[in-house]
């Protein structure tokens, strides 16, 4: 059976596991002030070229959100979201379950636009009853998006600008960072972080078994940020362990190399699959790629292969999901198309 | 340098560690319904004699105390615990964050007795004005406790015996419970899966990279946890790292090896120490160590190993933490006592 | 100048004044256990034709809709409510600083209909991925509705009887009650107590100085909501002065009276209005009235009359709200409207 | 039947329900942004000779602990408190609701001291692991406290100092302040104002039907506090009724001679009952007073009288507390009195 269900169906990157066996029986101090985290805390701002920005490593994406969202509002602030964002749907409200409303805007592919966040937060000082209502305190998007999609850089610049000029910080969410710089013909890493106020680089989605590197490069946005993490039950006792793997991920272009490999595989099994008469309903050019199929296929297909299903169209077709991960290989892809060409 | 500051300063036991990189080729779903996790949950169950119990794998302490407290209680409801206790007083409020009360109980060498309880719950609804009040809705132990000692089985009985008649539930931390079962004459897994209603078996300070495994007898007390988890950002995407790790440390009895063998070297470390007329302030029978000491033999020692300083104790002595973990070999107590022979 | 601008801007109607002035001197219990709110809870469950309902008093119609909708939802839970609604609009956050989120619907009229519901929650227990995602746990609908309309016994039948299907509490927010039971053709006070598991009678706007009638039929919902409400800082020492006007409110009538007083007045001002050809925008039978109306006919009423500026309608229009309330009298709608015929 | 069970047993003072009654048919803007709101705090802010500070209306004692409380401390952080105050005993937990935890202080006669004050904030940042706990971040006090005693304008001054040393704000909570400034050789409204950063002038229990001022001299503590007051519900619509009653009750002294008479009333109740050998067991100086009785007198004083039970003393004698109060004349202590000469 081939899996492409998703991006996080195997262990760690080769490279990622090694670092930690390697240092398995080394002892260090505890809750993330070992010199494992220390030099990938480096590595991560010098990439990054922000010198100055705070590193922090947590566990997840939900739990990565939610405390950084914690942290960057104050009471009777909201978050503003793309309406088909993570946070809005699918974290089981744990930014309200913080306190904090998630205001949600409408999305063309997935993103939301400068002019949609300009306008909320116009209309939103211009109303006489805005005490009343939910402040917006950060704005939330997502790099890749929930659908694959990705922002140009003068997407990116116009939102940032937005949100300097209302003073609110910017937050990017990467849990498919290194997917999304790979895919992207304008954005580098030390544009997110010189363009977002704070933003975390995914690894649990990028080849490591578990965790996000936090970086912030506005640190008073986040004061006592160590002390919020442990009231969110997000710090880990052994937090070397995810000092090892940023470390391993951002030596030797690990991270990069990986966002290239899931791309790849992903652009040539759209290629097989629009080859073959199967095109995309949103045009991603990350490794999520999204299908309309006849049912008939999905089913055969379904007899060697897992992936995920993302909801009907019409009677006879459905939309289907297909991921790519660091751990699958072109023969993966080889055997998947194989199948489809019997006959559609 | 001999590192004696805490049971969490290495990586993984080789047994749990070769379980990680023989499996990690392997894919799975996510979220913890991977076969990994599901035997680790059978294998649990059959050890704890709870065919019935839902078993749920969290990633830290602290996480897990929060996660499983927020579920136990209702609004206004708070939960009763040692004044000492970790969740009273080294979790950054993390109970308060989910809007919860902890009511602290005075301790006697960091336990709290059925009696105390008792007197606190017969008091609260005896006083006309208890609807203005929290309500005791869960009662929290750790076995051991944050002073190495432990509850005999009938004091666990009796703390049962108690919650059970004023019906709310007992949930014991165990985040070193291999060591606290190691030490005790009378209490098994078996006793703490019938006495509480939920406990947890720590892996952190047992020999795991990270986890937690939540055991909860009493299913009705904890509906949708799994959403509650998610909600607290406490569910792991590659969840299968959680049951890789519990399925190892409970297969050839790994779990209660790594207890006996941390009990030991600190019986070993303890006795030595007492040779030289060191003596404990408590008297714990597990792998926290507390001893009174000249400063100037704390500032030798700390020429060649590190420990806790647990606090001042007159003027010329000091109280210190000595621990012992899975790492740790007869050698490395061998040198510690070595050093304190030349002349305390 | 007269006064339009909403239904709170004097003080209590005469006979609900005297009641407190009468009574003042009357030592009673606190906390709303002294006979005057034992009386009117008496008055309100005979009118209701629910006997063995629970009638809590709380103060304010935010607070009301916080406490209830805390008491009614577990944590992870969601409230179905109108995107337009109070709630999810102008009560600043109110549901979500209490952990929960507002499940926002599109609406009709600024109605949900149990079409839109029911699709929601066939809909979420469809999703693969429910766990993972806030369970709506209640409906929330205003009766009447921000935009003054009013559900017909059909719509209230329908949305009830899909709420009981689902097993969710139907909430009512009835804050302005009596004018749309004086409007409606065919919905009564024991309608609303038989379709609506939970709902509140409003008095700030309906002619008390303060405080609202939370009306509980179901009343294993709210186990505890004393202690709620004290913990949410809503429970009146004096709590006698709510019993004091609910009582009142429901002796000879005057509850109804009010109702019929205010929906009279309104009626007559929008004839009038339409009669100098300003037209509605939303066909409201209650006491809120929305007119599109000349920005140069605006600047002119503004001279002698406060209302409420909704928002522009095209270059040279905009939309305008006019409430009546208890103290106005047909001749403050004489004097509003001989200003309209001078010339338009 | 005599009542002596507490201070808010009546309605309010008749020039307070006098300014009710004058003005309920004026129309006002709502939530506190009426002209009588404006006087209020114009008087309020004369009389603690305090230009600049922040005046807001909130409706009852535990509402303002919670919202005050709420926003004066940021995540993570907690109050210091008496072991024995409102906030941690009966307040149903609403400060934990908002996420924040009560830091019990040991107290001496109901007051907490600079010195305890002080030894917990120098110890909490000496201890090497305080980012993992709560960090006190406001100091709350009650003048006068739960046993009607009164800090002197020493200990008033040392608290203070200390706060402004740690430099966290000190919070009074005042919902008696005219009795504690009636019984207070020393500590004027002024004086208040000078050295809390913020307190609340007590409404309910000093003659007023609902409603407590908060005066906020250090203005940058609670940036856009009416929006937190309103996700909390504590915003009133008809917000001129407290308005309303502040301006009574600072007009012509009545907020100080409402203390004064509570004050010599107790003074009178409680030279009565020394005369006849009754003692008190806590030497209040204010409107609470604490007595020791043989039960055989308790159930005696019961046919005719009502008083708080406060628990037993020995076999035969238990604690009880008279309150006096605005509405009491010094007949009803004649009457009171009476009673006990009979013999004891």
């Amino acid at each position: 059976m081939l899996h492409f269900d998703c991006d996080y169906m195997a262990g760690a990157h080769p490279e990622v596991l090694d670092a930690i066996v390697r240092n398995n029986g080394t002892q260090t101090p505890g809750y993330g002030e070992d010199d494992f985290c220390a030099r990938a805390r480096q590595l991560i701002k010098t990439i990054c070229d922000a010198p100055d920005a705070d590193v922090h490593f947590l566990v997840g994406g939900t739990q990565t959100n939610t405390v950084v969202i914690d942290g960057l509002l104050r009471r009777t602030e909201g978050v503003l979201a793309a309406d088909s964002s993570h946070i809005n749907s699918h974290e089981a409200g744990a930014i309200e379950l913080s306190g904090h409303k998630v205001i949600a805007l409408p999305t063309i592919d997935g993103k939301i636009s400068a002019t949609a966040v300009n306008d909320y937060l116009r209309g939103f000082y211009a109303d006489e009853t805005y005490t009343h209502m939910v402040r917006p305190g950060a704005v939330y998007i997502s790099f890749p998006t929930e659908l694959g999609t990705i922002y140009s850089h003068d997407e990116l610049k116009a939102l940032s600008d937005v949100c300097r000029h209302y003073n609110i910080p910017l937050y990017i969410d990467g849990a498919r960072l290194g997917c999304g710089l790979a895919a992207s013909p304008d954005v580098t890493l030390k544009d997110i972080a010189a363009l977002a106020d704070i933003f975390y680089i995914g690894g649990t989605k990028m080849g490591a078994l578990l965790g996000e590197a936090v970086v912030c490069t506005n640190k008073e946005l986040l004061p006592r940020f160590f002390t919020l993490m442990k009231a969110h039950g997000a710090v880990l006792a052994k937090g070397r362990l995810l000092g090892m793997q940023f470390e391993a991920l951002f030596t030797n272009n690990l991270y990069s190399r990986i966002g290239q490999h899931c791309v790849e595989l992903a652009m040539r099994l759209r290629k097989a699959f629009e080859a073959q008469g199967i095109h995309t309903f949103i045009d991603s050019p990350t490794n999520q790629q999204f299908f309309v199929m006849p049912n008939s296929l999905i089913d055969r297909l379904s007899q060697y292969a897992t992936f995920e299903y993302w909801g009907p169209r019409g009677e006879t077709e459905s939309k289907v999901r297909f991921v790519t991960s660091w751990e699958m290989s072109d023969d993966d892809i080889t055997q998947l198309v194989k199948g489809l060409k019997v006959k559609s």
